[in-house]
């Protein structure tokens, strides 16, 4: 499917500036994520900012983030969203999986070959959130980690 | 806080190169985001993928992203993750949390100032994710969405 161009004026740009993980326990959240390698490029009143590939990633209060966006808020552990961290290698796959296994995340898929002729395994965070580890060689990836797709034929 | 670098060897680099919404009808979330002015780079067998500001946003079934990620899916609405869509305007504000509300949209926070002197409003889409639309004037912002964080002092 291709979708006609829309007008510019009101149409949303394909941006993502932020995602944030809403935490039930900070300094839980923060040691689990600087034992997987991460460092906060800004700490301002247990919010954590980690500067990531053109996108930033947030700690923060789960309750305030709730309150904050109008959202009733039922604790549920996975609404349907996974975040994916791609690598060069199923070694480094192999590598990541036992390091947050080691910090104290939950393997809910141990690295395995994948549908698409990739490698990987996912991982959730100690409040849940869901990361997939994956090796596709399929997809380019910048040194930043990006993923860059090719242009959409028109 | 700021952490010491960890062995090169096995840490995560800070990057997330997908971000994959789950969702229960193909046809209707695809509609939903061409109708906010998004436009796939790639579908395949009902996967769309989106080129966004280094990161890539991928519609798929959730269904089998949970039995791919071995997952179980309690069928929750939001588990406090939020994507956050910066722009430069208040106007810009309005404007696209109306598109979203013309596009089939809920919105659980209408524009309005926010405690760190922005500006913002949150949507969620029709499987229940959850968007902010937000001018941060603390923040600068790259020409395709990117925020970028002063390095963290040392």
């Amino acid at each position: 499917m291709t979708t006609n161009a829309l007008p510019s004026g009101s149409s949303m740009r394909q941006a993502i500036s932020l995602i944030t993980l809403g935490v039930s326990d900070y300094e839980r959240a923060t040691a689990f994520y600087a034992a997987l390698g991460w460092s906060p490029a800004l700490e301002i009143e247990q919010t954590a900012f980690f500067q990531a590939n053109g996108v930033v990633l947030v700690l923060w209060s789960r309750e305030k983030l709730a309150a904050d966006s109008g959202i009733a808020d039922d604790g549920s552990r996975w609404s349907g969203i996974m975040l994916a961290h791609n690598v060069t290698s199923r070694h480094e796959v192999d590598e990541l999986i036992e390091r947050a296994r080691r910090s104290g995340a939950t393997i809910t898929r141990e690295p395995a070959e994948t549908f698409y002729g990739g490698y990987a395994g996912v991982f959730r965070d100690p409040d849940g959130h869901a990361w997939e580890i994956a090796h596709n060689p399929g997809f380019g990836l910048t040194p930043e980690g990006s993923v860059v797709l090719p242009p959409a034929a028109s």
